[in-house]
């Protein structure tokens, strides 16, 4: 059974949006018990570079789903499955990210590390097969006049995903704030729209917004 | 009076979103005072486990609403208050999966076991009087050119989910590892179509992908 | 400036679905180190108690707001402030019911529960004046073709929600136990459609499901 | 690429309602250990007044990002971006508000203060970013038929976000008192219709239904 995909598009627009609203929840509020304000928020460091690489990793995926979406028509029970699999990963990422927050620059932030890049990996895997998935023509989910160079240049961004993070995940071994630096400039990798990344037509076709 | 289902299914898609992403809220957060950080990780596996075992129920159960509501063109008071008895489930989820996660392994389980599994056979009962309702032809609530065969499907297939759900229970008794597992299976059964489960002709009519 | 309500109703199903999902967050979880599970989860009954009549009252509110908006077609400013004092009401509902589970049985249970009651009687005055605005003719935001003899048995239905609340408020310092459960049988007359509250004659137009 | 607004303002949508909603969470629930409970819920008064400004603020935000997207018709790749970088200040308002109340009276009242009104700035500051972005015709995101005066107006009113809100982060050098006053009186400010507040002519067209 093939339906349409707009609850499918609401039901993950939700868990997205909860997802990355949460984030904010693992910030521990500072006491006047604490010592001073300004030097407690200050040594909270970690939390915040932690929030703001899940901010905008589940942000960029969510540009990633909705990008996606424009070109899926329609759903059909696998990729509902697909789709509920991707969302796991999606609210997972609250849990990595507050365990990497209390654990940076303690004993056990390599394991920290290796849980939170571990947690990118699976979903950039679970991203590839959804998008697979779609995009086969013999699953007749794209819209019958589909841009099927366009689908293919997305399907060349997302085959580098797995790889980068599994890099990033080895990388924690060597150094720990080597793999989350590149981790973070991985997210803006995916943010830029796959023309961008794989041509640059784009650029010449109309100037960009982003290079003035 | 009878309206058209956009808000209903919008306002469900909310508490289905909502109620899943909270979920990983109840895994407690390793801190640095509490030893090594992978060995705390690995002793956490009760919260893993429930969180994984909700998580597929919530999930299977949005897609199970979602099928529901594509058959469903119109709800009137009484729907309205079935769909708020089911989200009244749904919402709930989340204390049992922390109970049952904070006593697997103590001598609480069976009673957490209990708790758990009885929750769940409250949802299905309210799913099979929800949906039984909006079948009812007097109701008017479907389509006037409903498919009443793949309906009626449906309706075979929900007919096992109390009994299931109260043999899980009853099987905490003897085993609490025995009624999980049953329970984690029922997701499974419950995330195939029921045209896959009653007939298998789903598979000859296109090749299912889940095969491959 | 007027402008549809798609959004409106979007905000507020969010608004509503998130209050009613928090609402299991205020159940405190047993641990083993608590004593006999099934002995503690029977202690906490308070928490359910709390639970459920605000699950109910938020519920009732989403279907009375769902009713509200099948009626209303346009929005202005005024009409958005409104419905934002209305969700204010609704997202602080968690926080009166928290406080009611925790000091019910206790010394603070009459305070906790007159905080509960002004709560509710601070909503439904809200309710009453958004409904008042969005149905007087000279604002125009009701369909051209709306049905205004139902619409004035809404109005006649509101008109007892702040005196009702009131009344319960006023109970609690006679007895907080009866305070709360008319406050809790005032969840179910809210849950009947007006007409069937104000004329009966639903009733005889077509055999409602409820009596079955 | 550019796509239509409708899954961009769902997902804000999303967003929004979260955040609004969690700012509950963070007023502390009275147990009866802490003394008597009407004296323990008045004392908590400064969570009270962080949480009613926070609410007034990302409620009159969502009023206005409403009334930005009944003119942007199109999304683009930087836009999704702009508004990413806006949901970012919206989702971490909780944090500051929460701070502020756990000091309000403290020795890091101040500091406090200055981490709200920070946060509001840098909101206020993608707010002009994101509709100076869509209002310029180069990009074509308007409606073909936009009303590029009432465009205009809301430019006029958006120029004097930044200052006044960096006036209220000043003034909490002052006067913390008088900073949050200010902060309180601006949300009223913004919560009025650019035409109400830069030429008043609404007023004249039809009578304000606030000033009845």
């Amino acid at each position: 059974m093939t339906t349409e995909t707009a609850r499918v598009e609401a039901f993950s627009d939700g868990v997205f949006a909860i997802a990355i609203t949460l984030l904010i929840l693992d910030i521990k509020i500072p006491t006047p018990a604490g010592g001073p304000l300004a030097r407690q928020l200050l040594a909270d460091w970690p939390f915040y570079f932690a929030f703001l690489v899940s901010f905008a990793f589940i942000g960029i995926m969510w540009i990633n789903h909705h990008r996606l979406f424009t070109h899926i028509k329609r759903s059909d029970d696998l990729l509902l499955i697909l789709n509920l699999l991707l969302l796991l990963g999606v609210t997972s990422v609250p849990f990595p990210t507050a365990v990497l927050a209390a654990n940076l620059g303690q004993p056990g932030q390599r394991a920290a590390a290796v849980l939170f890049n571990a947690t990118y990996v699976f979903i950039a895997i679970i991203f590839n097969l959804l998008w697979r998935y779609a995009v086969s023509r013999s699953h007749h989910l794209l819209a019958a006049d589909a841009d099927f160079a366009a689908a293919q240049r997305i399907s060349r961004q997302y085959y580098f995903g797995p790889v980068l993070y599994l890099i990033c995940l080895g990388l924690a071994w060597v150094s720990v704030a080597a793999s989350l630096a590149l981790n973070a400039g991985l997210a803006c990798f995916f943010a830029f729209p796959p023309d961008f990344v794989s041509t640059r037509r784009a650029k010449r076709a109309r100037p960009s917004a982003l290079q003035r």
